[in-house]
C-alpha cells in the first residue's frame, strides 16, 4: 500500500478499507509515514468525512495503537462520562465522587483545556500537590479502593491520537466530525469502561453552535460505543451560557466542594448561582448509575445521586481522592485581587458569547491558547446574573478574580462585549434539551 | 501571521492575501514553515481552488522565491513555448531550432517527465553526451549564439516550486489547476520571455480528459500571462492518440531529425507518420513568430516556419546546438531488440488509451513512475496505424523496441489492452481544436 495512493483514494471520497486505515495510522505511529503526507490526509477527511464504517475503524485503529485499561480487579459496571467541553463546565469533580459513593466505580481519563472551554485536570491541579500523572497500576488500584480516580493520559493510551491531535492543531484539521469522534472515543474505550454518558453541548461556548449538529455528533460518537457493545446516553445541553458561579480552575474547584457540602449561594435576586452546576450534575450521574443497573428507573438513580451528594457521601470520597492523588483541598488558594464588569444598561439579560468569555479566561491565563501555555490557577470569572434575569445599569455582571491584576484590562474589554441587555425577557433554553438513546 | 489561521482560512474557502501568500510560501522555502502545514494548505487548496488574483499572487511568489534570468544581452522577442505534456509530444526539439533560425530567439528552460508523458531533458540526454545543466550565464549566451538553447531547472529558478512540488507528489495535491497553473507559469515567467505559446491538449492521454477542461487550464494560464504583460496563444490539441511514429526518448530525436531532413515515413496504407508531429511543431512554431512580431500574418509566420524546416536551416541550428552543449548526435544509439503487437481484428483503428500507452513506456523504462526512477534511453514504442485506420487482423500496429527484453513482456500486455477496432469508421478529432486568444 502506497500512502499517497491512500491520501488520493480519500480526496477522491472514496471509502478506506480498515487495512488501509490500519496501515496509514499505525505506520505513521511508528514514523514510517511523514507527518505531511499524515496532514495531507487529515484535510482530506476534514472535506470528504468519513463513513460510519471509517469512522469506527479509525477510532479502532487509534484504540488499539496503545492499550486497553484492564479493570477487570474492580468489581461491577465502569461508567465514565464525556463531556464536549465548555465554559464553567466543572461537573465531572462532583459526579465522579456521586456515581462513585452510589456505588458503580468511575475510572476517569481526562484531558487539559485547549482554547476556551477548560479541561479536568487542569481544575484538579490547582488543589495543591493533586497529582493527576498516576501510573495505569494505580489508577486501577484507587478506583478500586475509592469508587472513583482522575489521571491524565498516559502514554500507553491512544498514542496515535496523541500524535495526530498535535498535528490536527496546527494544520486546521481539528473541526472534523469522524476525527473528534475517533479522538473521543478511542480514549474512553482504552478506559476499560462497559458505559459512558455523553454531555453534548451547543450554543455560542459549544463547538456545535446549534442543537441538530450536536446531535449529529452525539449519534456518530454513539454509533462507535455500540460498535464496542457500550452502553450509552447522551444528553444534549446547553452552553448559551456559562455553567454554575465561576470559570476559572481554583474558583471550580471552589465551587464543586461548595455544592458538595450541600451548600447554596443565594445570588441578590433570590437565585442558587450553584443551581445549575449541581442539576447538571445530579443528572448525569443519574444517567451513569442508571446504565449501570444499579437502580431499575432512571429516577431512583437520580435520587440515589441526590442522597449521597446531601449526606457528604460524594464530597468524603472526593476528599478520599484528594488525599491518595497528594493533594492538599485545605490548601486551595484562591485569588487575592478582583475586579467587576457591570451592566451597561436596564433590562433583561438575553445574550452571553459565551466563546469570549472563555477567551477573556484565555487572556486571564486560566486557560490555554496554545498547548504550552502555562495555566494560573487562580485567575477566573465570577457570574452574577443568568440569562433572563432583570439588570440594572451599574449591577455587577462579572467579577474578575485573579493574582496578576495587570492582565485585567484586556479582559475586562473581552467581557464587557460578551453579554446582551434587552427590553424584552428572553426565552431560555432548559439547561437540558433532549436525552438521546440509541 | 499564523500559518495554522491561514490554512484555516483557505479550508474555509476565503480568499488569501498576497501577504499572507507571501509569508507561507517565503516562510516554507526558507524551512520555518513545516512540510506538513505547506501540505495541508495544499490539499485545502485541492478542495477550495483559488481565485484568479490568488493565483497571480502564488505565481508571482514562487517567480520571486527565485530569480529570473536576464536575457536583456539578446536582441529581439524571446518566445517560449509550454506543452501540458502527452505521449510522443516531441515538438519542442522542432520548433526551437524553427523558431530560431527564423530569427526569433527562443530560451527553453525544461522539465523531465513524470508518469506517462515524456520529458525534453529526457528526449535530449539520450543524445551521447547532451549537457542540459548549463549556468544561467551560458544559457543566455547559447541563445544569443545559435538563436535557442535547452536547459534544466537551475536552482536559482523557483526554489520554492521546486519544493513544493516534490511535496505535492507525495501527498495527492498534484491535480489541482491554481497549484499546476503556478507551477508551470513561475517557471515560464523565469525565463526572461517576450511572449508564450501554450499547447494545452486534451483526451485520454493529456491531464484534461476533453477539451472544455483543456481551455479552463489554457485561460487560466493565460490569465496569468496577461498580468506580467506577456503576449500568449494557447492551441488545443488532441492527445486522443500518440503524436508521430514513436514514443522514447532516444526515437522521439531520430523523428524529429528525420522530420527536420525533410524526409516522410511512408506506412503501406499511404501515410506519411510524421505528418502530425510535423505540421503540429510548425503550427506551433508559425504562432510563436507570429505573436514575437516578425509576420504581419500567421500565413506569413507558417510559411517561414516551412521554409526554414525545408531548407535545413532549422537542421542546422539543432545540430550546432548539440556542438556547444557536448551532444554527439551522429552517435545517437536505437535499440537493438524489438517485437511487435498485432491487430486482434479486423476494422477501423477507433480508439487509443494512450495513458496506457505511455504506462507501457514506463514498463519499458523509457518514462518515470517516481523521479528516482532511471531512464533507459533506446527503449519506446513505435506507432504503425493512426485513428481512423484501416486494419486486418494481424497487423502490426505497435513495435516495442529495446535493450532489455525482459521488459518487452510486461509492456506487450499494457499495449494489448490500449486500443480498439471497430467495424464502424470513428469520427476523428482534428489535430488542433482550437487556438485561444485573450
Amino acid at each position: 500500500m502506497l500512502p499517497a495512493e491512500i491520501i488520493k483514494k480519500k480526496r477522491n471520497k472514496q471509502a478506506l478499507t480498515q487495512e488501509e486505515i490500519e496501515f496509514f495510522i499505525f505506520s505513521y505511529t511508528r514514523g514510517e509515514i511523514p507527518d505531511y503526507q499524515m496532514s495531507a490526509l487529515l484535510m482530506a477527511i476534514y472535506f470528504n468525512g468519513m463513513t460510519n464504517d471509517e469512522t469506527v475503524a479509525l477510532t479502532r485503529t487509534m484504540l488499539n495503537s496503545g492499550i486497553t485499561v484492564d479493570t477487570s480487579a474492580i468489581p461491577g459496571f465502569k461508567v465514565d462520562k464525556h463531556s464536549t467541553g465548555g465554559v464553567g463546565d466543572k461537573t465531572s469533580l462532583i459526579l465522579g465522587p456521586v456515581v462513585a459513593a452510589a456505588g458503580v466505580p468511575v475510572p476517569m481519563i481526562s484531558g487539559r483545556g485547549l482554547g476556551h472551554t477548560g479541561g479536568t485536570l487542569d481544575k484538579l491541579e490547582s488543589i495543591p500537590g493533586f497529582n493527576t500523572q498516576q501510573s495505569l497500576e494505580r489508577f486501577v488500584e484507587l478506583t478500586k479502593k475509592l469508587g472513583t480516580c482522575f489521571i491524565g493520559q498516559t502514554k500507553e493510551i491512544c498514542p496515535a491520537d496523541k500524535k495526530i491531535y498535535a498535528l490536527r492543531d496546527v494544520t486546521a484539521t481539528v473541526e472534523s466530525l469522524p476525527l473528534i469522534c475517533a479522538s473521543i472515543m478511542s480514549k474512553k474505550m482504552a478506559e476499560g469502561i462497559d458505559g459512558l454518558v455523553l454531555d453534548v453541548k451547543f450554543g455560542s461556548g459549544a463547538f456545535m453552535k446549534d442543537a441538530t449538529k450536536a446531535k449529529e455528533l452525539a449519534l456518530a460518537l454513539m454509533n462507535i460505543a455500540k460498535s464496542y457493545n457500550k452502553k450509552i446516553v447522551s444528553l444534549l445541553t446547553s452552553m448559551d451560557q456559562p455553567l454554575g458561579r465561576f470559570a476559572g480552575n481554583a474558583l471550580e474547584v471552589f465551587e464543586c466542594v461548595e455544592i458538595m457540602k450541600n451548600k447554596k449561594f443565594i445570588a441578590p435576586n433570590g437565585k442558587d448561582l450553584y443551581e445549575d452546576t449541581r442539576e447538571l450534575s445530579l443528572q448525569l450521574s443519574a444517567h451513569m448509575i442508571h446504565i449501570s443497573g444499579k437502580t431499575k428507573s432512571f429516577e431512583e438513580a437520580y435520587k440515589l445521586a441526590e442522597e449521597v451528594l446531601v449526606s457528604g457521601a460524594a464530597l468524603k470520597v472526593f476528599e478520599k481522592m484528594c488525599v491518595e492523588q497528594s493533594g492538599n483541598l485545605a490548601g486551595l488558594k484562591l485569588a487575592q485581587q478582583k475586579t467587576e464588569v457591570h451592566a451597561d444598561k436596564d433590562g433583561f439579560v438575553s445574550e452571553f458569547n459565551v466563546e469570549k468569555i472563555g477567551l477573556a479566561g484565555i487572556l486571564l491565563r486560566a486557560g490555554r491558547r496554545v498547548t504550552t501555555d502555562v495555566i494560573h490557577p487562580t485567575s477566573g470569572i465570577e457570574f452574577h446574573l443568568k440569562l433572563g434575569d432583570a439588570a440594572k445599569k451599574g449591577d455587577v455582571l462579572y467579577t474578575i478574580h485573579g493574582d496578576e491584576p495587570e492582565l485585567f484590562n484586556s479582559a475586562k474589554e473581552m467581557l464587557k462585549d460578551s453579554y446582551l441587555i434587552s427590553s424584552q425577557k428572553p426565552t431560555t433554553h432548559a439547561l437540558i434539551k433532549e436525552v438521546v438513546h440509541i
